[in-house]
């Protein structure tokens, strides 16, 4: 596959912490090639380099450094199949539509359209088939896929293996969410440190609703949202990354609590059918010992792209509890997109995509 | 009052963050005064300030500095009516027996006797009326009084009211708790910075049981643990004071939102009616706003004796959630002990200290 | 002196980190009495507790929280002899001169005219007798006094008895300054934590200059800088409150250590001679040990407003190091212009305010 | 290279925080396999994945994870050639004898022998003929080599280029130190959070004794202390990785400021030239920009073996002021002493290593 000419692609909104993630992690990919990047008025006609206030501990790549910044509308995607969004929802409302009009794939890590009853919301491992939602969007050759929200991804992972064998029919989080959830500049200093804010605007509602459209059915005129009970309470930690959360789940059937463990350790998805460049090995690692998972010690484990749970125990109100971290700046926006676009892209979309371009 | 001696005291366990709070409130006590100081072998002999490692932030009271520690047994109390145990749990099991058999009332915020049959577990505002349990136990003046686990104290408090109007039926709480919880050394720097871990030892079992024997009914023969089920999840989160927990609670009548700030509000226990000096105005203070209480903001209203809620909210499994914060070396810990030996001062225990000796 | 009329003052910039700390010390002062707050265009006209992200651990005064919030021009503060100025420096420059020339006595915390040969840059108990220079100022009554920055006021409290004794020459400073000093929102959750940012913008800068000034003589035509060396490198550390800075010094005549010592213990300025209602007992604080000052332990010590010392030592290449800690929002912002404002008022300016309007 | 055998070594103190990073390093090392582990009596015995608290972000290697921990002591090194020591000062005076009595070649990170006459204290780009001192020791095959202070390699490193060039006289330094290098548990959280600890034990003898140790000449009969006047100033941040430093320097030629940094850009020492397998390309790395470098983003560029160095600017007490950085884990202790073995591998040490036994 090397010999092949890699996919063009571009990012929008390129200069925040998760378009920097974006461009982390293309800089090194198989498949595609940064061929443009947009931003917001104040920076475009800017190098990069000028522009943006690098936050990654990996230097910035020396050849996305000198691209100049274009203005996020689908003439700076020209020759772009793809584009990986990472816009503010105020503006990725109107912009997502006007790239998908001009025929390119938008894969969003925006919120604005993950509820649209058209519009896929997929993590791969998860819902797969959801791709095929896609064919409803009325755009002649564009289409748009999105990523749920940070802290859904995290839930949804390892919820999946249990919903298949043992049916899902409540769950409670509470969750424990980093810093760089909130972009930048995001929370001040002056509030996060020695501190814990129990609120994260519209996050809780976002968890509840995404959940049960993510472990929805496919059907002929849309998904049917799962059944499930979800309650969600959010709150922002002094961490740099990793979204911790405590879960509490009741099922249809009650498994002896080794089941469980076992469903997780046994959980491949299509990604790792498909060994997809970013698909983690395991999407769902299972952590020994009475204190982990840990935010700074297993977010990076499955390069930052598994969920990692811990603590499995009876509930004494629902059924089981646990705890789940996943790395929300990896896989839980950039690295998520990107193993979704990996996903489009080996899969195809019918009539927006051809199956499988790359083989 | 102001003319009549004060009373004789020690504290046990002086030289550890709770001892050194015990320390900070007992110096302008209206009705206390420090007679004898406890510590370890390693640093009996020594000068208070000699042994201590202060880290409050006011500075140590120099009537204590040069006290003498003395070892943790009977006689180092001489003269002492009342000893406050800021002992560790493996020590206060005897330790604190000992005393009580010489005659000594121990007001304990040890984990070691909390669930004995005949030992009262008290929140002042709470259940004031267990303190008659203290009758059965077989020391001939002295008793064991006990304060909750930090996290269960601030768990109580807002229940309290709300069991009394509507029946609390159960309680899911996932705590967010400050370092101080730990005590010093407690939690590695390299542990807690950029970082949450997910698991306090034996702290679920803690707040799972004593919530229950707190909101329990005092009988002939005992305590009637309420039937209450909790479920409890803990985490230490990288802040210095002041334990935040998000709470979903069932009861047996559901009334309108708004009745329950009500009860809330209107909440006054013996403390409040008694005017005792430690009492906060107010035991649970609702807070206005969406991300609300914090606990850099918010864990010293009510000089640390106030449990602050927000987020009143309904809850799609159970039937409300709502946040609550309370200071957990203050309230949590000496300061609820403090107002626990206040409350047995003033009301007197039958047989153990006579009617209110100051009034 | 209760029963007098208290002075009516203004707030200008009310709703930044330094206008919360003027309103919290001024609410509960004797002699003055808040009449007006302002604000820029945003906030005025709302009332102060919908404008403020009130950050303070004490709550926002009732009576404040009510007020309306006015534009920073001259008849908001209609009706005041005084304004404290919590000024971004943009806005300060033409404001406080426009107030002035009202008639109005600015206290400013801005760093706008600090350096203006006819305005007074004054730390109390270093060169009180610098408010004589506001004389050579062309307003009809008003003027403008300054406070130095955060930083150079914790330097120049310790220099100041060492060079009164033994005569500065040079001094090099290295500061860790706390996040409060950028205010809100002030440097990022993302940027502070696990971080170290080693540049303040013209920070290091001001503490070179400004210290020569409060050092230097007065004349009859304004200040003649001191000869003193300066070299400072200015960091931000991931602190609340208190800068701290390592320091080396050296001096014309070099005494022996305690002689240091014992300068700074028995330091005392006007503001103590005069016992003014901000003034701490004493200026400069020793610590004993090896490992102070600190920050979060002893930032508050002289309520906010000493600064403490401790290390003191020989210097392998100026004569002696030593370590200076002061809360950088108490006595470097708000309680400094406060205690500088008590000191105007009781010693008076002549032409500008009669001496000592409330004795 | 790749097809001959590894050399066994041992690490000694394998538990800690560096000895972690040995195992991190060696796992994946081309040149050395780790053979033996040793630990104290706590933990001799265990396999070392049940005695270790692994701290290192990169999972436990799964070879190491159930090797059986050993005594500290020479027969634990059997069939060793070379021996790692990450042990306690206290434990290592000892200990390191007695394993280079037994003809083992021990690399150590520990303080006890660094300033002993015949023991090279070594940072291999600054003074790699340092070596040739283990001529003079007394032990047959064995010898011990050093590690420098993890502060101190921060600063000789970008000192050695202008030493050579220029001429250092006098250096006035001023760290902020991250919690990994006190180890584990090291600071406590309690004393971490929100505040700076300005001392720690010892640190600021180590850097400027070793500072002129390492910058010293080597004659026949030892090294001849550099003539600097140094002056540390040491202080402990809440950072995790990542020493910070704050430098002043006199140069006995006082180059355009451009001079220094192309000294700084143009530098390579032996381990580049020799290309070892843990030199970083650069070994100083000159930032632009204002405001680094900063910890959290700087301190892994050159694998977290380069010193990155920024802000050069005059100094109105010495000639010139800068800001380094480097990791004191990695550079400054695991990967330092590792780059060190190598050196001592490839060019050999008269009489105890053969010349390039790997050539």
């Amino acid at each position: 596959m090397g010999v092949r000419p890699r996919i063009p692609v571009a990012v929008l909104g390129a200069t925040g912490t998760v378009g920097q993630r974006f461009i982390t992690l293309l800089a090194e990919h198989p498949w595609f090639e940064i061929r443009a990047l947009t931003a917001s008025d104040r920076s475009t006609g800017k190098h990069y380099k000028d522009a943006v206030q690098w936050m990654q501990e990996s230097p910035l790549p020396s050849e996305v450094a000198s691209m100049v910044l274009l203005p996020t509308q689908p003439d700076s995607a020209d020759g772009c199949r793809l584009a990986f969004s990472a816009l503010a929802s105020s503006v990725a409302t109107e912009a997502e539509i006007a790239l998908a009009s001009a025929g390119i794939l938008v894969v969003s890590n925006a919120g604005s359209h993950r509820m649209d009853p058209d519009v896929p919301l997929v993590v791969p491992e998860v819902n797969p088939d959801h791709l095929e939602l896609a064919t409803l969007q009325k755009f002649d050759r564009g289409a748009i896929l999105t990523n749920p929200n940070c802290s859904t991804i995290g839930l949804v992972l390892p919820l999946k293996p249990l919903d298949d064998l043992f049916g899902v029919e409540a769950v409670h989080v509470v969750t424990m969410q980093a810093l760089s959830g909130a972009g930048m500049p995001g929370v001040p200093g002056m509030r996060s440190l020695d501190n814990v804010v129990p609120w994260i605007p519209r996050e809780e509602e976002k968890v509840e609703q995404e959940t049960c459209k993510i472990l929805g059915r496919l059907t002929d005129t849309g998904i049917d949202a799962a059944p499930v009970r979800v309650s969600a309470a959010c709150n922002r930690v002094p961490v740099l990354d990793g979204h911790l959360a405590c879960v509490s789940v009741s099922l249809r059937k009650t498994p002896p609590r080794a089941e469980l463990e076992a469903a997780w350790r046994s959980f491949r998805g299509e990604p790792q059918t498909l060994a997809l460049p970013t698909a983690p090995p395991l999407p769902v690692i299972v952590l020994e010992g009475d204190d982990v998972p840990q935010p700074r010690l297993h977010r990076g484990l499955g390069g930052g792209m598994a969920a990692s749970v811990g603590r499995l125990r009876s509930c004494p109100l629902l059924d089981f509890r646990f705890v789940t971290l996943s790395h929300n700046t990896l896989r839980g926006a950039a690295g998520g997109a990107l193993l979704l676009a990996e996903l489009a892209v080996r899969k195809g979309i019918a009539g927006v995509i051809g199956a499988d371009p790359r083989a």
